[in-house]
């Protein structure tokens, strides 16, 4: 009989296929003492041999569909097994002491585990603790007669179903062979839920107890826009979900058409839809689909790839790439965001209570004014090659943007005695995701030249809810109609002065938000590429002044976010 | 020569005596092999005694004029330090490992301290833990030779110079004798700065190196109100603050004359200020200034003083002592706020890595209905003794309210079967602490009693920074115009509906703030018992009609923090 699992949708699409598993087997084990050393040894050549072969199976075939980068872990992971320092001190621990081969394993890797992470400073001997950890894992499964799971082995089309899916799982899955994610744990803004949409993978996250609920192997229907999966389905519904996933298919092919298509409305009225990126090589995407901007380039990729603070070159030669690839399209930099969720062990930043409400971004840009200096020296030189506009993240207060105006306009002026008006066309803009300044909007609209909403921050501050913790996921509520309010203020503050509103977070991709957003007249919608033309496609079907009347009867009418999707709905019918 | 040292002001009033410099000598030590077992048993022979005769000696000057609460814990300590069991321990390990003693000592009391740490759910046993902490220090000072500071024993007039101070602190420490404090750590919230309050004890807060700056012995100038202090002042400074002392007692004893007066402006509209309280024993000092209402009963003391939760009929006795105290006035109490920064260890809350955004108050209570409906019962029995009103706090969305309202009318029908008509005269309203909350109270206004703006945490959230983070203090901005607006809305939209707007965080006994809030029209000022009277004398003479101009000018034209302070100190001159 079909069972039906209800989790938060993360990824549109359907997805149809086998369930796979990620699930980690019970490697847990006794310490024993044994009386034939000589027998447990040769029972710990057995699991590293077999551990050898099978590594070796998984990169022969993993080879062609993964990047090099990928298969050279497996080359590490080899040579770790066949490591004559480690395989003795694990025999000898054996000789000595009379322990099972397990726990001699353990005592041994755990030490390497704690010398090399020890090495804080040092990202490479961090890595290799990692790599450690996933071989003593291989060789356990081998002594307990456990199997593994094996990402980089699936070769035929599955649904995903795991607890979570981390970055490293990721990188070592086909994504042409994963048809669907499902995830226990996760929102919309998680890592599984991003990397899903990024792939363009349907996906469920979130659905609590998917992985005890499905069967490693059975069929699977996972419907990425509802939040929905189907186990073990029956014919009439495979049917209908096939015939869906038809649809979408063509769906996508019309979306396609509308790469090199301007954003506009049913009524033509002109927008801008915008990519948010991580590092410079995510342009190639931002290309495909035809963005008309950037909307949102994160800087801390150049923070966080490094075990020190990148140089201004570095930085300069990364703001230059995009800026030259879009050819005078606007490309929308924020200065670093670190701290919060994302630590760099070498600034030592302090250890905090509640990170999210920390110590980063601007306020460590403010203090730390040597490593502002440096990034805003990049920025302004790498303005010459294209347009360049420069937003700093979490403002709460003008005192603060005036700070970090005055320090542009102190390296700029620096800059200009050997190039005469560099910078000077850069326009200044500031995140909208501290309810401060969202609140305060109508005097930062007076000094700043561009609003970009960040949505992901300013509902999480905005109802006290981190937005990685599960407990308070029902605290995501983009459609509140508080939240509305607050928005329409910010980008009625900006109009009033004649300045652009923008929007960066997850809300500016979605669906139900778009009619909204069209209505209250946000200028820029910047999301991640995969979702583009989807969103002009859309666009085009939409009627700005219906829009606008929209707006209208969900601030006079919705109490909570349930009433305002309700409303929505019945409007895009 | 005279050193100013700038600080926070936390707490009013002149202090003016010697500096007492509370630190902990530096008690580090290394491992040193030893010839002589002997001669070292005997060195921790001495220590362990002369630790006792110090104890017997601290404990004879503190009999008297501390709690017999805290003179057992001197007792405990020296039963510990003749506990033969440890000490036959520590000697064993001198003997067989050839140890100093300060090691022998330390491995065995760590041995101590984790396994009685690992007794989670045993609050008594965590507690020893600590005693075993304090008293290891204590012997190791005598090993070391060095002495540490002695609370207990300050037995004439001192300003306390402190990192920061601590609960445990302040609970051996006679008060009397503690004419100011000043800490390095610390904002206006902090556990010194609202102790301090409470006491009515002057105090600097956050001076960052006071400590440093700061002799032991010296004499020290300690100004609450201005957050400065004066080292070594010369005879001119000393003069010139004995004088501003002389003139805030004869203040005080003004004040003082106000117990029975009522809360009035200079133009006779009557508010009502009340008491913040946190267990029924705070009642004595609620009488003694003659407040209006309890306007904040936190009721997490029941939760947080026991390893299980409290039962029905404990939580009935607590709330219908504090009612009936009240004599017919209002008594607001407010449901459990455990999570955040008050964890529980019996109810296995969830690790958070941001507990202010995560699992806390409302959001528990709606989930774990047992506790709540429990609560709620006790609550709805003691209504039957005064006017007691409910308070639910941490709402952030409309549902939340309407679940905890259906909740509460469930828990009320039920005990009305056997007492027809019990409850039927509860306000039900909500703490405005989340900014959702406060930017939507026009629709929570139609629906619950009244609203109390818990600034706080408003503050907090609004500007995203953590209130006990030094690196963001700069954050916490009562007076941002922004901030302000929020404020005035919330009471707007009360008011809009006929509701009470009330206030019940540090905001409400504030000084600067008090003309801003009269002139929105707050209805209600709940504040720490200590600044009712002087809260009571300013607002007699304030006029709220200019009150309500300065809001105007102040809206209009102040764009910072700052901004707003001066205008509001020229309006007051």
């Amino acid at each position: 009989m079909s069972t039906k699992i209800k989790g938060i949708a993360a990824s549109d699409g359907i997805g149809i296929a086998k369930a796979y598993l990620l699930v980690m087997p019970d490697l847990s084990f006794d310490k024993v003492t044994i009386t034939d050393p000589d027998a447990e040894i040769d029972r710990l050549h057995q699991a590293l041999d077999t551990s050898v072969e099978e590594l070796k199976t998984i990169k022969d075939r993993a080879e062609g569909h993964l990047d090099t980068e990928v298969l050279t872990i497996f080359d590490s992971h080899i040579a770790l097994l066949t490591d004559p320092e480690m395989i003795k001190q694990i025999e000898q621990l054996i000789q000595t002491q009379k322990i099972n081969a397990e726990q001699a394993l353990k005592q041994v890797t755990d030490d390497f585990i704690n010398t090399l992470e020890a090495m804080t400073e040092n990202r490479y001997m961090q890595e290799r603790a990692t790599d450690v950890r996933d071989v003593t894992k291989r060789i356990l499964s081998h002594l307990l007669g456990k199997a593994l799971p094996d990402l980089a082995g699936i070769n035929c089309p599955v649904v995903l179903v795991a607890h979570e899916v981390t970055p490293s799982d990721t990188s070592q899955m086909d994504k042409k062979y994963v048809k669907g994610i499902i995830t226990d744990l996760g929102g919309r803004t998680s890592h599984s839920a991003i990397m899903s949409r990024t792939l363009e993978i349907p996906a469920v996250v979130g659905a609590t107890d998917a992985t005890k609920k499905i069967q490693n192997g059975e069929m699977l229907i996972l419907d990425g826009e509802t939040g929905e999966a189907i186990s073990n389905p029956n014919e009439t519904e495979l049917q209908d979900y096939q015939q869906q996933a038809q649809h979408f298919e063509l769906q996508r092919q019309e979306w396609a058409k509308l790469v090199d298509a301007p954003s506009v409305s049913a009524d033509g009225r002109k927008f801008e839809i915008a990519s948010n990126i991580g590092t410079p090589t995510d342009m190639a995407d931002v290309l495909k689909v035809g963005a008309d901007a950037v909307g949102l380039f994160r800087s801390e990729f150049l923070y966080m790839d490094d075990s020190q603070l990148p140089t201004e070159d570095e930085q300069f030669d990364a703001y230059k790439r995009v800026v030259k690839v879009m050819k005078g399209k606007p490309v929308v930099i924020r200065t670093m965001d670190i701290g919060g969720d994302k630590q760099l062990s070498y600034l030592h930043l302090p250890e905090e209570m509640n990170p999210f409400l920390g110590y980063r971004a601007i306020r460590i840009s403010l203090q730390r004014q040597e490593i502002f200096r440096t990034q805003l020296r990049a920025l302004i030189r790498a303005s010459k090659f294209g347009q360049l506009r420069i937003m700093f993240p979490m403002i709460a207060t003008l005192e603060e943007f005036r700070q970090a105006k005055t320090i542009f306009n102190e390296e700029r002026q620096k800059l200009q005695a050997d190039d005469p008006g560099i910078g000077d066309d850069i326009k200044l803009g500031i995140m909208i995701e501290v309810p401060a300044a969202a609140i305060f909007a109508e005097a930062f609209a007076k000094e700043v030249d561009f609003f970009s909403i960040g949505t992901n921050d300013l509902i999480q501050y905005t109802f006290a809810a981190d937005r990685g913790n599960e407990c308070v996921s029902y605290l995501y509520q983009p459609y509140n109609p508080g939240l509305l309010k607050l928005i329409k203020h910010v980008i009625d503050a900006a109009h009033q002065e004649g300045k652009i509103a923008a929007m960066c977070g997850e809300m500016a991709g979605d669906a139900v938000a778009l009619p909204l957003l069209m209505g209250m007249g946000l200028d820029e919608y910047s999301m991640s590429s995969s979702s583009i033309l989807r969103t002009r496609s859309m666009m085009k079907s939409l009627d700005t002044t219906k829009c606008a009347e929209l707006v209208d009867h969900v601030l006079d009418n919705a109490l909570t976010n349930e009433d305002t999707q309700k409303m929505v709905k019945a409007f895009l019918k």
